[in-house]
C-alpha cells in the first residue's frame, strides 16, 4: 500500500461504495460493514451512520478512531458476510481473512486486502441522526491491485459494479479543488 | 412516472448516485447536482452537505422542502452543466430543458426526465457540518425508462457509470427491511 495525498482521499467514498470500518477496543480487532457513508468536506471530512447496534460504536464511541477500508468486488461475499455476522462473538478477521495492517495514526488497523484504506478520528458524533463525523488523517491504495471495481450496495440485496468511467474534467474545472 | 413505495426510496440513494436536488423560492425553481448524500434511516431519512456556497441552499432553508431526482447516465453533461453554473442568474430548467413536474406534497418539482424523484422535507439543519437532514413523503420511478444506469461522481471530474448487478439476497435475508 501506498500513500495517497490526502487532499485525493474524498474521491475514494465520493463515488459511493459499500466500505469496511474497522475499530480496536483495546483488546482486539473488529470491522463493520457500512454503505451509508458521504463526504462532508474536502478536508477531508466524512459522514457515517451508524449506532448501538453496531457493535463497533461502543468502540468508536470510546477510542474515536477508525479506518475506513474500500473493498473491491472480488471481495463481495466477505463484504456481505461481514455485514451479517456481528463482533461480539465473531473475530471477523479471522473469520473472513483479512489481514490487519497497522496504520500510523491510529489502533484500528488498515485491511491489506482492499483497494484503499483511510485512517480517521471521530470529531463529533451527532446522536440525533446516528451521524458520525471522521476526519481523514492518512490515505493508502493498493496501487499494484488489478481488480479496483468497487460495489454499491441497493439495500435490497443486490449490489452494483463500477462499470465504464467517462470523463468531464474539462467540464468541470472550475468546480474541482486544486491538485485534484 | 409511477409512485414507488415509501419504504423502497431509501434504494434509490444508497448506492451512491450523483443526484440532482430542486428547490422552489416561492418564485422560480432551482436545481443542483449534488453528489455528498447518505441515507441515514430506512423511514426514509436522507443527509445531504449543502451550505452558503449553493444558491439553493437560502430556498432550502426558508421553505424546508426538496425534491432530490436521480438522473441516468444519458443525463451527464446536463448533471454536469448544472453543478457548474448558479441559479443566481441561471433558469437552469429552461436551459438544460428539464421539464418541471407538480408533486404531491412540497412545492419544489419533480424532473420528468429522471430516472426517480423523491419528494422531501428538511428536518433538520446541522450547521456546525453543513449536513441537512431531509425526510422523503413520496417516491417515483419512471418504469418506462429504458436507460437506468445511474453515475457515481468520483470528485475529479470522472464519473463512474453503473455495471452488472450481484445478487446476494439470500446471504443478506436477515438484514434487508421486511418487505424490501
Amino acid at each position: 500500500m501506498r500513500r495517497l495525498k490526502l487532499n485525493r482521499a474524498f474521491t475514494l467514498i465520493e463515488p459511493g461504495p459499500v466500505v469496511l470500518v474497522t475499530t480496536h477496543d483495546g483488546r482486539k480487532n473488529n470491522v463493520m460493514t457500512i454503505s451509508w457513508t458521504m463526504v462532508v468536506d474536502f478536508t477531508p471530512l466524512f459522514a457515517i451512520t451508524t449506532g448501538e447496534w453496531n457493535h463497533s460504536f461502543a468502540a468508536l464511541r470510546k477510542y474515536r478512531e477508525c479506518v475506513v477500508a474500500v473493498p473491491t468486488v472480488d471481495l463481495l461475499d466477505e463484504v456481505v458476510g461481514i455485514g451479517t455476522c456481528s463482533g461480539a462473538d465473531t473475530d471477523k478477521f479471522a473469520r473472513f481473512n483479512l489481514t490487519p495492517v497497522r496504520g500510523k495514526f491510529v489502533k484500528a488497523p488498515l485491511i491489506k486486502e482492499c483497494l484503499a484504506n483511510i485512517e480517521c478520528k471521530v470529531i463529533d458524533i451527532v446522536r440525533k441522526h446516528n451521524i458520525v463525523v471522521l476526519e481523514g488523517l492518512a490515505a493508502y491504495m493498493d496501487t499494484a491491485r488489478k481488480e479496483r471495481r468497487t460495489i454499491h450496495a441497493v439495500g435490497d440485496g443486490t449490489f452494483i459494479v463500477d462499470g465504464r468511467r467517462l470523463n468531464r474534467r474539462k467540464m468541470m474545472l472550475s468546480k474541482i479543488p486544486e491538485g485534484i
